[in-house]
């Protein structure tokens, strides 16, 4: 049970377009120097956000990724989301239908197994915590720890300082 | 991201151990049998209950499996981190200290990664939740919800009535 990387990636590229502050489309070259990341497989793992909308990708020479909406309008969970599907971690299988207890009527079944009821419970708590949380929240963390990190990205990149 | 069918079938085969209310070990051609679960696979399984002291195991022709500790000892955080392992689910690579980050000081990144720190948050409350919740706990809610189930459990394997 892990995480896909693309996640961390994920949230990266959206901190990077927004400290990056340009109005044109960003080059997967572009993002993936920004943290020695392979460019093709970066292309990929960004595709589900654009599905997400979270992105807006544009094809061509001058192409790329742009932020869709802004960090405050994007969460951990609609990241997580995006590049892990909606299925919760846990997924019952409905094993307490099967063996010795097969023959019994279907009315016995009728209440949720106490089991899954109780996983989804705690996953469910996860989930909130993770909707709760919005890139903007995690990008003004970034720059209190760093202060001057948008700026300093600015200059990499050659675009104007904030 | 999804956590293996082990621990479904671990939580459970806790519960019928319980249910079963028998001193003696219950063979994993048994506890199979409850839910129609591939015997040596469903042994492969419960080993790592074994190494965390939830369950002990016997070898031999009477051999089989029994509860370690009773069930309000055991949580669901058990029985996942038994299975699952104790790495968290979001693994961060710190992929901030690459790329075009890579030349600056260490000192830089003394402090942690805002998106490592918002995830790993975010998971130590599904993690709580998973402790807070002992089997004891689910066993009462899955009686409440199908009355009679130990005594039934009892006349199929032949063990006395509670």
């Amino acid at each position: 049970m892990r995480i896909s990387e693309g996640v961390e990636w994920a949230a990266h590229c959206c901190l990077l377009l927004d400290w990056m502050g340009v109005d044109e489309p960003v080059s997967t070259a572009k993002l993936a120097a920004g943290y020695g990341l392979p460019p093709a497989y970066l292309n990929k793992q960004l595709q589900p956000l654009v599905k997400a909308g979270i992105l807006t990708s544009t094809a061509g020479k001058k192409g790329g990724f742009r932020l869709a909406r802004s960090l405050a309008d994007i969460t951990l969970m609609d990241v997580l989301t995006a590049i892990e599907g909606p299925a919760e971690a846990f997924q019952c299988a409905e094993i307490r239908q099967n063996g010795v207890w097969a023959d019994e009527p279907a009315s016995v079944f009728r209440a949720p197994c106490a089991i899954d009821t109780a996983m989804r419970a705690a996953e469910l708590e996860w989930r909130r915590a993770l909707a709760a949380q919005t890139l903007a929240a995690v990008q003004a963390n970034a720059e209190l720890q760093a202060p001057g990190l948008r700026a300093q990205v600015r200059d990499w990149y050659g675009t104007p300082r904030p």
